[in-house]
């Protein structure tokens, strides 16, 4: 009898064990989350240019004569949610990604386009002129299949190849690695940020106000655009690389690091104060290193770091609200330089969402 | 009095024609149709292949030893709606083209994409190794920015340069056309027809079960697919442009146009016979000729759609499931390369939808 009792409790314990361990899962794939409510979605191209050769079309002949090419355009995959909150979220990758940035995680989770779209964001993606499905530009390009992908391991901080960092939000099954290395695509063409800017610029002059959110390589492009179009009330930068903007005479020295140089811009004060205007954020994750490493991959964070924190400085100095995260320093770690992709990107989110929600932004 | 009636009659007829105006715009650019319910979405890498590199890492100076590459995967963007239906739309674009084909149509209206999910099918859009968000490809490749529109304008047959064909159903706005020109997106490396296929065929070893649409391009490569994963269930197929597959001994003799010779592939009959085994249709829209023409952007399509016509008929004597339907057969007139998203597209996805009801499908 008691015998009985005890094996019944067990079955049950582990049927309630089972449903646990399956909700847990069924929500990590998002299978059996409740359903995205999209009110719309679709996509378009904005920005860019037109070439026109010289000549007449020849129906017959097909040759380049007086034919046109449209390119330098950014594209753009939208979603908007019902009932969707004021301000959307542009969302635009960094140096070597696309769009896929903020989709899927390597391991198949839910990224940042659908973490938002369920609070209720309107989500756009960007693939940035001359990468991705914005392939076609107007200048001539070339590439060549160099493997590099263990340099990016250790750029991106996921750790020292072939070793994870014993901490990192990442996850260490072949799979994943494999997902993670093709989430990178080549450029077409050179990349100039002046077109890349002026797209996002045609993009916020399309959808009206709305909050950018920067990953890397367009945090610097990020400050451009803030300069450079009003609709943008916000803007959330993840581990902006380079391109800080300071009032002309007032750019720190430049700093190095195994990685090289790191320089600071200098714009007109005119300009610069554009970006006091608006509340500005910016993450850095964790295993930065805090003394000078031979370690090229990793040591380049440390100066974009402290550059990062002059630069909000100087900001806050001139009366604007900048404000830098490093993810460590609240208790958060083993961030790589994807925290919006890692392991605890819905903790990550929430930082995000806390921040919009503080600054009247959702 | 009379002319108070007749002001009030004159306003009422204003405010109706104003809600009636207003309700199709809604409609047209999905503003305000009824929401998607998606059930789960995401993207992934499939199929492809990697290089690596001879000689042992090194973390200090990132040289290219002992380093790999990650390429020539397909990349794919998924949405499974709440209830989805038996089998879900893969769907596969042309040349030049990548998965915005299936997206909003050059006038901002809904694309199949939606308009599949509306009708409860999964939906995955492909862009296949080396063009789009797949761009990483293990060859080296080149860009140069030829322009070239206006061919593909006579080509893609929405008229002869710089006239729309009359009843072409097609925007002529110049914003239209301008999203047109810039939904196309070059390849980065060469076209390699079996790591396209191999890429498909790696995505229904994924998904399981599913029908292929194709388009143009992708039409022929189908072919290969369909004959090489047996989870292909169907295929429905928009204006294929080259490589028809008939058993060997059986194919047709080349056909001449002004746009060149199209010639068929050989394949073993075994081979031949997998494609008896499931049901396939093939679309075409209008303006192709039906005597030679000098022009070779429309002439290539006559005997494009000949070589289809001999096609299903070689398939159905083997006892297999072929239709080609030219649409201007049936009564519906203007469609360009482009039926999917056409300005009748709604009126196109009906006949694909009834006819994967018809064939047990849906």
């Amino acid at each position: 009898m008691t015998n009985r009792i005890k094996t019944k409790s067990v079955t049950l314990l582990l049927v309630l064990m089972t449903l646990f361990v399956s909700a847990c899962t069924s929500t990590s794939t998002g299978q059996n989350a409740s359903p995205l409510m999209i009110a719309e979605q679709g996509s378009f191209a904005v920005g860019g240019a037109v070439i026109r050769n010289e000549g007449e079309f020849d129906p017959v002949a097909l040759t380049a004569a007086g034919q046109t090419l449209h390119g330098d355009h950014a594209s753009v995959f939208y979603q908007i949610p019902v009932n969707q909150r004021q301000y959307p979220l542009v969302m635009w990758h960094g140096f070597g990604q696309f769009s896929k940035t903020w989709e899927s995680t390597p391991d198949g989770r839910e990224g940042y386009q659908n973490i938002f779209l369920r609070k209720g964001y309107g989500v756009y993606l960007i693939d940035q002129p001359r990468r991705g499905n914005a392939g076609k530009g107007t200048q001539p390009g070339t590439y060549a299949p160099v493997p590099d992908e263990q340099k990016w391991f250790n750029v991106f901080r996921v750790g020292m190849w072939p070793d994870y960092f014993p901490n990192v939000q990442f996850p260490t099954d072949t799979a994943s690695l494999d997902q993670y290395f093709r989430q990178m695509t080549p450029d077409i063409g050179p990349i100039d940020i002046n077109v890349n800017v002026d797209a996002v610029d045609a993009l916020f002059d399309r959808i009206g106000e709305g909050v950018l959110v920067t990953h890397s390589h367009s945090g610097g492009m990020g400050w451009e655009a803030g300069m450079q179009n009003p609709n943008i009330k916000a803007i959330v930068s993840y581990e902006p690389g380079s391109n800080f903007v300071f009032p002309e005479g007032e750019a720190p020295a430049p700093k190095q690091s195994s990685a090289g140089e790191l320089s600071a811009l200098e714009v007109p004060l005119s300009e610069f104060q554009k970006l006091t205007q608006i509340p500005i954020i910016i993450y850095y994750g964790d295993n930065i290193p805090e003394q000078p490493s031979d370690y090229p991959g990793a040591d380049g964070w440390r100066v974009r770091l402290a550059m990062a924190q002059e630069w909000a400085d100087t900001i806050n100095r001139y009366g604007g609200d900048a404000t830098v995260v490093h993810l460590p320093d609240i208790g958060i770690y083993g961030n790589t330089h994807f925290p919006f992709s890692d392991l605890n990107n819905l903790e990550i989110a929430e930082l995000m969402s806390d921040w919009l929600k503080e600054k009247g932004l959702d």
